[in-house]
């Protein structure tokens, strides 16, 4: 594990030393003493100031198309974290199995869930091709796996940063992903290989971090979030939707390799293993807008989201 | 500042010590030994345990109704956190300012805001009897406040908290509510006294803590945020709806102790400073459902959310 990458470039501007904690922001301001006569960056200046090598263009193989009536959702897959379960699920989209499937759930302050409202009964859709059981990656041993750390407290991991792009959690050799607002899941049942992708959800709620590790990851929204978190509430338990009328059809789920090449979302996401992301974050600590009064100098790792743009 | 208040009762099932963070969580399950023999308790059980002393029913002066066309939200303001501002949404509540305003932003995995779309221009509503400024609450002395100290590690705050039934995070003397989901703050422009409860924001995603101490929190949403948490967001930019087309209109917000009494909600908080609620956070903490294969031990002041129940 390596605290960030070594940078090849830094800002001019960036030249704010990185301060421990507990030093009070206000020394931020410098005093006016020359050591330290730049402005901190504000989130507007790090964005202008970023290159293109500080994007990356997420492989086309990795992002799913999820189209709903009223509007579409991108989400990259994440091989590195959830090998497995990202293979299963590719199976599952190239054979359309979630094509007229639905959102069967949508829990307030918690998840939205996809798949088969009849998973459970006799006339649930085959898998077909796909496995019904897959290994649990609920975290994967830390050898091997550049963590750009971020300098937080946090409540339920020793180490948290960025990896490939993703949030994660760290400790006694151990890697995983952390439930942030907008991850993808594999929805299980009590048996830890019951997940198979063939129901997933993302998080919609502040980070219930507390299933880290209890359950697969797999990806994150890259775009679109807005059309499930806007979705009614179901009025089930657990915010099931009780009729097939609550629910909002899938009409499908592609894979960006199965789709021409004129309707694929150029989307680029901010690479997490660059002096320019280290930057974006010291911009996310101290908060230099002018609106801020107390630029709190604390971030916690799901406040941090890497920025996504659609060209 | 205290840690749990001196416990009246124990239940009596609660045998399991409070365990420092680092200790495996492994240890809960007391490997058999007669010290021990005692399961812990899942939320269920301490739900179920329950006496009526455990829950609280909150002053109707202190709730606010709001009612839009698709249904109603109840807030339960902090008088104790925020006296003056709580004092203005009061009387804007009272001369019925809100009535036909409407839910001006909806930003995803951020707030929701109300108030007057045409406030910075010529036909603005008037403010009738309230103030046009308000003194900044942003954090308070912490004398005379007791905190129901939460064992976690926290990135924004050295310590937290329940107080008054609310989440608080607390350092050098001072203690301050923290933006968890469902807490209502009051808007403002740069000047920190340019909020005066006419336009009031609900948290609707992650807890957006880099806001405490910057902004006056002054309730927390009860009852129906689903009301206001699948609302479309708005296309503007920070989620502003652009058109009197997108925005919902507020029917009306009325104060409990003005509405009939056959039709005020019969509704209790649990209390935060009870032995009951300590056996809660720690079912949240150490989750023994048999759903979980790692059951965590760790808690973080925004995923303990005093229950509600509505009789």
């Amino acid at each position: 594990m390596l605290r960030w990458h070594p940078a090849k470039k830094r800002l001019n501007k960036f030249a704010v030393p990185r301060l421990r904690r507990h030093v009070p922001a206000l020394l931020l301001a410098c005093l006016g003493t020359a050591a330290c006569s730049d402005e901190p960056l504000s989130t507007a200046a790090v964005m202008e100031a970023l290159e293109e090598t500080d994007w990356r263009q997420p492989d086309q193989g990795n992002l799913l198309y999820m189209r709903l009536p009223h509007g579409e959702i991108i989400i990259e897959l994440a091989p590195g974290f959830a090998p497995e379960n990202v293979a299963n699920i590719k199976t599952l989209v190239r054979d359309q199995y979630f094509d007229n499937l639905a959102i069967i759930r949508s829990q307030d302050n918690y998840v939205v869930q996809w798949g088969d409202p009849a998973a459970d009964e006799d006339q649930a859709r085959p898998l077909g091709s796909a496995a019904e059981t897959v290994s649990p990656e609920f975290y994967r041993s830390a050898n091997g796996i550049n963590i750009a750390v971020i300098d937080s407290r946090d409540a339920y991991a020793d180490v948290v940063g960025f990896a490939n792009g993703l949030p994660v959690g760290s400790d006694r050799g151990r890697v995983w992903l952390t439930h942030c607002y907008g991850m993808l899941g594999v929805a299980r049942g009590v048996e830890t290989d019951s997940g198979n992708g063939s129901s997933l959800y993302v998080v919609t709620g502040h980070a219930p971090r507390h299933l880290d590790r209890n359950i697969t990851l797999a990806g994150r929204v890259l775009s679109g979030i807005e059309n499930l978190t806007a979705l009614p509430r179901g009025t089930g338990a657990l915010g099931f939707y009780e009729s097939a009328d609550e629910r909002t059809t899938i009409v499908n789920i592609r894979l960006g390799d199965e789709i021409a090449k004129e309707d694929r979302l150029n989307i680029d996401v901010m690479r997490t293993d660059t002096a320019a992301f280290a930057d974006y974050v010291q911009s996310r600590t101290y908060r230099h807008e002018e609106w801020f009064v107390d630029p709190t100098g604390r971030i916690e790792i799901c406040n941090i989201n890497p920025p996504v743009r659609i060209n």
